[in-house]
């Protein structure tokens, strides 16, 4: 594959594994405590299990991204990571609109089903988990645009004749 | 494109309608009621923003799905095809996610943030959310394996040359 193909790849790639790393670090450090009648209430990630999830979700794609940053572009490899591009998109997707819906009880709360907001009570823990969904979500774009750019590839070079 | 790749990519699409009809139809009907100290209390999907997110994804999804589904293979649409169907798998994965989040906390409740388990109190309510998980989940994973199917397709295409 040609150099002008490689750099945009590899700064996509970079970009990913920034924002997924920075996910996996801001949920994980998420921490907030209050005291409602004597009683001290702490909000961390692990009381959730989509919060667990989205964790192990960005540390997975983190993992991922430091493994093929720096792969050379080999043909027998491109299929393999095509494939697995796509699988952790649909795996960061996942995680990021759990942890968005549960993200939103938590501020909005559901009056509905008798679930109130906690935002109010640990601010604290509300925008770490704010800015972990922003990071996750740009990771999840920024694997779309790998997969599109991909193809693109796939495709020019089917329409050029096998280069 | 042979016979062959039309039945499978049909047959896929068939199925997939199916999923996503079913669960649009599944969901949109889910309704129970209950009262608790002489208080109706009524669950539908409207009461949650994230069921009415997983209602609109299958209610696309389905429509996308009829759109496609009698289309003649050309080659001038499969580009086309192949980013949409990718969209759409994101769509579908996405709005599963976030409603399993939320039918999950309806389920087991979250006892740090004080979220009390409803489905005890509605559960056709929860029987029917269920179903359109399922329903979801297997349309989501046709999409998947079309998105496969195609990209098998077109990097056999390139192994064999323009075909």
């Amino acid at each position: 594959m040609a150099m002008a193909k490689i750099i945009p790849t590899f700064l996509l790639r970079l970009i990913a594994l920034g924002a997924t790393v920075s996910a996996t670090v801001v949920m994980v450090t998420s921490h907030d405590s209050t005291t409602v009648l004597n009683l001290k209430f702490v909000a961390k990630y692990t009381n959730s299990p989509t919060f667990k999830y989205f964790a192990l979700a960005n540390a997975v794609a983190s993992g991922y991204g430091l493994t093929t940053i720096f792969l050379p572009c080999k043909t027998s490899l491109w299929r393999l990571l095509l494939v697995l591009d796509l699988v952790i998109l649909c795996l960061l997707n996942s995680s990021i609109s759990a942890a968005l819906a549960i993200g939103y009880v938590g501020k909005k709360g559901n009056t509905h089903a008798g679930w109130l907001p906690i935002c109010g009570e640990v601010p604290n823990f509300c925008d770490h988990v704010n800015w972990a969904l922003i990071s996750g979500f740009v990771a999840a774009v920024v694997y779309f645009l790998l997969v599109l750019y991909s193809l693109h590839n796939i495709v020019n070079l089917l329409a050029g004749g096998k280069g």
